[in-house]
């Protein structure tokens, strides 16, 4: 590894605490980020931006109003902008997400689980 | 896998043509994309859009003016906006990209290589 690439999944597994993304890149106006997930997340939507999963280990499920995805490791989905969702992982599972910068990955909902970006990079 | 969802990895390995980018997902302002590589592409940049590189499969060199990164299966790089650059797949590399929708693959140069977006959807 070249020391200005980066393993998502390394970092990932780095994660000392689930539900706490770190920054692993950016390209334009997004963020990639890693997190470790287990249990539920918080129902929440980003009015004016997609969110993309892509699930690196584990499985992952996302229940939205009006379906639920499950994602095995290697497939991705995208929430579009304004769908309400909610993250869950009954065993822990790791994932990298890209979201806009600008984004809060509690979306429009501030718990005990919003992360700052500061905190995140 | 749900209907919804995509398998970056599935989809590359479907692929007919080396070189010849398939987008699998849109989110914001931006396709992802996976292709097939195998040899060496062309020098060319994107004046105005950082391009992440995430490798499937096999191995990826990409040099650039002043730096040559190598990635392995797993392993991601950006490449900034403006920095000349050349993908380099000594064997078959499968590859997930993430563009904005307005890039042109091949960037400010088009050859024999240059695939249409309506060619990638």
């Amino acid at each position: 590894m070249s020391a200005s690439t980066v393993s998502p999944q390394a970092v990932a597994a780095s994660l000392k605490d689930t539900w706490s993304p770190r920054v692993v890149a950016a390209f334009d106006e997004h963020y990639v980020k890693v997190a470790r997930l287990h249990g539920t997340f918080t129902w929440h939507c980003h009015d004016d931006e997609d969110e993309l999963f892509y699930v690196l280990s584990g499985r992952l499920r996302i229940e939205m109003a009006d379906e639920t995805v499950e994602l095995q490791a290697g497939e991705m989905y995208v929430v579009p902008r304004g769908v309400m969702h909610n993250p869950i992982a009954e065993e822990e599972c790791q994932v990298m997400l890209i979201e806009r910068k600008s984004t809060l990955h509690t979306g429009n909902v501030v718990t005990e689980q919003t992360r700052s970006i500061d905190d995140q990079l």
